[in-house]
């Protein structure tokens, strides 16, 4: 059995994070594991899209605490080289070309928030939440937590998950528009499958430009981000995908771009 | 007829996208004529602010796709010219020192939301949508209509409207603060001309200062942005217009800023 | 009578802005008790956290308009030197390692809301707003707070606040994630010495750099957040707070934070 479970339904790799009796956290042998599943979305042609999910009634509750103990006693480097492979986790959701969707049921934990936020899109059940409670171990957040929290959220609402490290509820997620979907409880991984199914008949160098391009806009000011949306454009403009794109809805047809894959 | 039409009531401009069956869309012209009624705003001692509207039951449906068909064929130079139009257009309003508010009835599409994002404040009427649907023809979004909703909506929720392609409602932007005023159906334009009258008698200096302020801040850190703030504070104190301002307030007196225009 | 009263309740220094009559507002030697007793609550090793708030019914009411009107004869560089007063107080809050939070009883009005926004929580009684309306008395922001405005809300609400000086109320602020509690009418400040109490158990160190983060959060991009994480963290694991905290989660006690002050 392995910690991290992969199958594709359609044109979506489900990544099942699989060690729910531990609430999914990453154990010895996670982020291996979770980026050989990222690389296949990269790789396979046929794969449109990820949905990331949790096995049972929790999404994934971040770092192992009986690893953590350990860490003390290791040199500063060591520890260096432990966190990069969680930012190595984190890296391949955010460098991967293709969209991915997390579904979040019963809630996120830690470096859960991180793996989940990383993400294009998320989906979360009702009555699930986001904790980031790394304050009462007296650690601090990892994994980019505060970076992506700072995409959608005001500073006072980051404070409240950082420093107090209460429980953020999905619908005060929603409603600030940080949650794409609310579903109802039981129902996150089937729901963000069926949003995923938006990428079966989508072009991907369109979809891995934008990609690029919403998460360059968080950084970026004006000037930087209008040219790079221009250079885009102009690579798209020469794109078989757009000329397909174009004819057929001049011509009034579907477009197929799964021709061009 | 043009394709822009300009109206000045009372201290408003009101620029009219005149091409109503064709959505408004930016066809031949537009660009030339929309940024001569930028310049018509800047230039008349008399004109306090402008309002964007649509003709007729949509506010822009951006870019011509007919027009966009021939840029294949062209070199990328001559698409980069292509696009400075635009760009043009959006900096045009971006730059204008005077407060802009864009009136959309119906919806607004592709770079028609650059066109209304880059406004300081956006009035829509119930039941009208943005659509950022670039990827639906194998494009990518333009006119920094990626830099403009970062500014205003969580990466998630501009995930969904650009890699998606789906609409996005009046409702559900103004919850998240995007939106100042939601209109009642067919009254989108009068609700923005209403909301206009605010800056008759407002202090320019001001008003364009704080517009200044406002674009600089999503880019700032912390210490660029307070010393931007304590300069202009230093400018607006020795400024007639703050002299009228807290006289006025002082010998509790409504101030009057026309004097100085 | 000072304009400032210091009051420790538990673990907690309450700064109580203590002028009501003129609205709280910041008159001549109001900066330099107010940066004291931030320093008090940096030094004091039982102060866990700050509450500030208003005397009477009012939060804070911003400069002092009388003094405004001097400013104009005086030289730029002593305008600086006056304003730098402003900035100092705004930084103390800013760069306080301990969580402060600000309590909201009727409104805050111009540097009043550069004040409360600099906070890392806020509390906000119903009906109570936001005020920003230096441009109706020919003045801008100052105090940085377009920048806290921008780190937690759209471009276009902070354009209606700023360009246009009207007030925005407690439950849209709250609604945008501005607000973190909405009090009843008259208990903001009790409101917020409750929320204050959560700070009396948890770890100082982890707390101080999870209020670097959140703050390096809204400037940062992606890479220089995810490292800054990173060394925050392999710092936080080689911490005493850790040891405790992780120990007493995987013995199943309350971890004892206050020995390690």
């Amino acid at each position: 059995m392995s910690i991290i479970e992969n199958k594709i339904i359609g044109n979506t790799l489900i990544i099942t994070l699989n060690n729910p009796s531990k609430r999914n956290s990453m154990i010895k042998g996670f982020h291996d594991e979770f980026q050989s599943a990222i690389k296949i979305a990269e790789e396979d042609k046929n794969v449109c899209s990820v949905v990331i999910a949790g096995e049972g009634d929790f999404f994934c509750a971040g770092g192992d605490l009986n690893a953590l103990k350990t860490r003390r006693s290791m040199t500063e480097p060591e520890r260096y080289q432990t966190l990069n492979q969680l930012n190595g986790t984190i890296e391949s959701i955010y460098n991967c070309s293709k969209p991915i969707i997390a579904a979040i049921e019963g809630g996120a934990a830690g470096a859960g928030v991180s793996l989940a936020m990383a993400c294009d899109l998320v989906v979360m059940s009702e009555y699930s939440f986001f904790s980031l409670a790394y304050v009462k171990i007296g650690l601090t957040p990892d994994g980019a937590a505060t970076k992506f929290l700072s995409e959608t959220m005001p500073r006072q609402m980051l404070a409240e998950m950082a420093m107090i490290g209460g429980k953020i509820d999905a619908s005060r997620l929603y409603n600030i528009g940080a949650v794409n979907v609310l579903a109802q409880k039981g129902n996150a991984k089937e729901t963000a499958v069926e949003l995923s199914k938006n990428f079966e008949n989508l072009p991907k160098n369109s979809i891995s430009r934008i990609k690029k391009l919403s998460r360059a806009a968080y950084g970026n000011d004006f000037s930087k981000q209008i040219k790079l949306e221009t250079d885009y454009m102009v690579k798209s403009q020469g794109d078989k995908e757009s000329m397909e794109g174009i004819d057929a809805f001049l011509e009034k047809r579907t477009p197929d771009y799964k021709k061009l894959r």
